[in-house]
């Protein structure tokens, strides 16, 4: 039921993230020995723990949470296998390779088990934060073990009070000298918060220190390992964090979602990383990592749910075509939903991908990718993630009423997908953040250059008038107040992102016709690529009203009316 | 958390469906007085069990399937608080009301309790099916204890092999004389086929006769009682039907979806009801009111999540406006989220209701109307069961974190409207019904007539282009081979349904403008009419090109190339 996307990976990253120009060690050969070996390994080892995930799930013990059988060698054997290391650094017994390859390895993972995958992605962003903002002390210590994933990390950040407005953390951290500070406080929605697959967790956990102002100026980023370190670096003594309770949550069940509660016995200890009151930077840190990341994960469920419902489609035998019985494959409104499932998730992989591209460039010094990929970053965490959701609830919808018993596998990735367009800041906060920051940060003129390099390739008419409504759009924007920005934030980062998607998918389509080799496979992508064009851009164009509307009629009735 | 949405049913009873038009009986006190006690009732008795519905669940036994505690008591005050009697026959025993005063009591139970409230809506369906095709002594038996619903009823249409093509059914009755036949085969996805809140339950069941030709030409409808009546028409024997198992679903929880079998021990005995070979008939009868009331469902899903959401979203403090701690309401994106949700819902209840008020006037000998209620079935069943889902999921995303959390609800809403796009006919038969049958019954005269009507009302510049798009779109279809209307069947039946509920919105909000009294419920229903026109009739437009897509680029690909 799970094969790796190899196919459609290799051919993004050579067309639309153009690999080779970011790194000539990702060979053309090395390229293809790590889509291939993840996937056979995924396939292997993670895909058939998918549905014990689901069903079994972790379990909360008072010695902490136990994860269900299978999950420990599985996790063991992607230790083994080194394919936590792909673009983890060299200096750290990491490979170094570009980003953009490490996510398709990511990708395939998530393929295989969303919820299970979901520990190899948060060691990343603890990784990251370290390498940016440690100390080299931190870093010797945990980088190694990071880079590896022989520990795994955290990032805690939400409290009750705390969740989009991230500046109301309360959680304590008290300096007691040496470098060393105590924590204090309860942190709820922590992904993979305690487990017993590996000797170490490393949280990352916002708190704030005494005297700090109020509000997110005030937060500092500390180290807190579940286990103290022995003088070798070993994991010792237990550093008082409790797994308080696991969530019962309506999907991703192999993640277990924790309340986590630091320093009951008001011993638990954490370093700072980086700087006091200099908190939010490591969690940007982090986040705009996890952003790109959960918009991966939206590919991830659409490429599955749509594996699932093509298989499905093509068994299913079920009425008449020509006085044949046929697979409901065959039936046209059943191909429209497969088509769309196709289109739709390819090009949430192009949107993905092409912002890890620009993550790479930005990495390499190029200053115009860094600043295309903190605009695109909203997009590509949004968009992919609300078409993850389109698209297993269409792949539930073709298996008609055996998608909605749980046997049949389909409903697992309806409500697993239902959580991306929540967690690592709702979607609604990902507009926000496009058209404020993003769009302030230069007052439109990143975004006016990336509608300029779209508009010059683009060819289909209604691409075209999609991309001038989008710079349309932006430029009223930026002329509004901040309600009227806020009102048409979410319809304007969908026609945005589908604008950015036409440009790639048409691209891509192009490119396919050209290509010689597996014509199966260009076929199929050329067809994807202009369902795009021809159905789904039209749709988009269909936003600018919203777009364009102001927040007036939003407060036209005042809040307890909603409630008449 | 529930409230009748009283107020509201009102507003569509009196100005959508003109009520007062159809039945004099209806009275306005009448009216009043049957809302608001069926309000009061659901919200009393009905709406408390909804999560032990979702969490307990019916539970399988080898005697039968047995409901969690509190259903029984509730459903028995269900049945003498005569709820179910509105609209029954008068002949027996019930009040012989409007088909739509009874809908607005079915969509109240639905909305306290979406899954219990299948049991009363699946006994219209027999009602309707031995009202219209039964015989007198039929009638005489079993009408006075379903119009009470002192029995239940189901619909046993569904096998393995026969889902959307319900000709291939296998299931057998053979003649045994005295107008009697013996039943054998298995039935799948039986709502409420088995449990012990009634003392009968009555089985509708398609089955083929010896000798009968294939396909749906060669189906019967046969009444099967759970328990075979005595001389006295009470309960007797048990007549050999199993309830082997109940599914595992993703939701709907409440309703215990069976599998039958029927003659295990060759002593199971039914009636045919009408002639041999005429079950298609019969068949429609059920289905077509189940459709309708399935489209209720849709109302009541997105009723509910939206009541939820707008409770939570006036308690939830989070982030700032003016410099002040506010609930989320006061944000624009939430707002504008929860302003969809009304809208859409209003939309979904004015579509529906507007569907029931012509199935009246036809029962009333209105031949328009009849001809619209065929027209709009399709519509009425799918638009809003799509609607319940988007609903569903907005008002999930307003919680953010806390509505992935079982406990909250919002995730009980989302998971329990999925079935409805799928069951009574898939969304996708639906719009293949739409473009085969119901277009071309008389070559689209019923449609242009129902668009003309609609350009004649409608005031927005928008909504009339959609109105033309619609007409343009017509007629492009009536011109098209079979695979080229199947392949725009989906978009164009969400087209014309956000033409239909935009017209009826559009009326709606200007009705609301000229009354007076209840000025917040009104201010709110104006603004919801004035979002729908403004920014969801819009987005219907974005259809317009799939709509007249052909269906080549479907095929473009064959089915194998799916897989690659």
């Amino acid at each position: 039921m799970f094969t790796a996307a190899t196919a459609e990976q290799r051919f993004v990253l050579d067309h639309i993230v153009r690999l080779g120009e970011i790194s000539p060690e990702a060979t053309s050969g090395l390229v293809d020995a790590v889509l291939e070996g993840v996937g056979q390994f995924a396939a292997g080892e993670w895909a058939p723990l998918e549905r014990v995930g689901d069903t079994e799930g972790p379990r909360w013990t008072k010695d902490g949470v136990k994860m269900p059988a299978g999950f420990i060698a599985a996790y063991r054997a992607y230790v083994e296998g080194g394919w936590g290391t792909i673009g983890s650094p060299v200096e750290f017994g990491g490979q170094g390779l570009p980003v953009s390859l490490s996510a398709a390895v990511l990708e395939t993972l998530g393929t295989a088990n969303l919820g299970f995958a979901l520990a190899p992605m948060l060691i990343v962003g603890a990784l990251e934060a370290l390498q940016h903002h440690g100390s080299p002390e931190q870093k010797a210590l945990y980088l190694p073990k990071l880079a590896t994933g022989q520990w795994t990390g955290t990032m805690n950040l939400t409290e009750p009070q705390a969740g989009s407005d991230v500046g109301a953390v309360k959680t304590k951290a008290e300096s007691i000298g040496d470098g060393k500070w105590k924590i204090k406080g309860t942190k709820i929605y922590i992904s993979f918060g305690d487990h017993d697959m590996a000797e170490n967790i490393v949280h990352l956990v916002l708190a704030r220190t005494a005297g700090a102002p109020p509000g997110t100026k005030g937060l500092s980023l500390f180290l807190v390992p579940k286990y103290r370190l022995n003088d070798d670096g070993t994991p010792g003594a237990f550093n008082d964090v409790h797994a308080v309770s696991i969530e019962h949550k309506m999907g991703l069940h192999a993640s277990p979602t924790c309340v986590l509660s630091f320093g009951d016995h008001d011993d638990c200890i954490g370093e700072l990383i980086g700087t006091e009151l200099g908190g939010i930077r490591g969690m940007f840190t982090m986040m705009n990592n996890a952003r790109l990341n959960v918009g991966l994960q939206g590919v991830e469920v659409a490429e599955r749910a749509t594996q699932r419902a093509v298989a499905y489609a093509c068994e299913r035998v079920q009425g008449y075509r020509d006085g044949k019985a046929v697979a409901i494959v065959e039936h046209p409104d059943v191909r429209r939903m497969l088509l769309r499932m196709k289109a739709q998730t390819q090009a949430a992989r192009a949107l993905v991908y092409y912002a890890f591209g620009q993550l790479d460039r930005s990495r390499a010094g190029d200053a115009e990718a860094g600043s295309r990929v903190e605009l695109l970053t909203p997009l590509a965490k949004a968009h992919p993630t609300d078409l993850g959701n389109e698209v297993a609830s269409l792949g539930l919808q073709v298996h008609g009423g055996m998608g909605y018993i749980e046997e049949t596998g389909a409903a697992q990735h309806f409500r697993d997908a239902r959580i991306t367009p929540i967690y690592e800041g709702t979607n609604g906060i990902q507009a926000a953040d496009l058209v404020g920051r993003k769009l302030s940060m230069d007052n439109g003129a990143t975004l006016f250059r990336l509608l300029a390099e779209m508009r010059t390739e683009a060819e289909d008419a209604g691409l075209r008038q999609l991309i001038d409504a989008c710079e349309e759009v932006g430029r009223n924007l930026l002329g509004c107040d901040a309600d009227d920005r806020l009102a048409a934030s979410y319809p304007f980062l969908t026609m945005l992102s589908v604008g950015v998607c036409g440009w790639l998918m048409e691209k891509s389509g192009r490119l396919a016709a050209r290509s010689g080799s597996e014509p199966s496979f260009l076929r199929m992508k050329q067809a994807a690529g202009r369902f795009y064009v021809e159905q789904i851009v039209p749709e988009a164009l269909g936003l600018r009203a919203a777009a364009m509307a102001k927040a007036t009629l939003l407060y036209a009735v005042d809040a307890e009316t909603f409630a008449v």
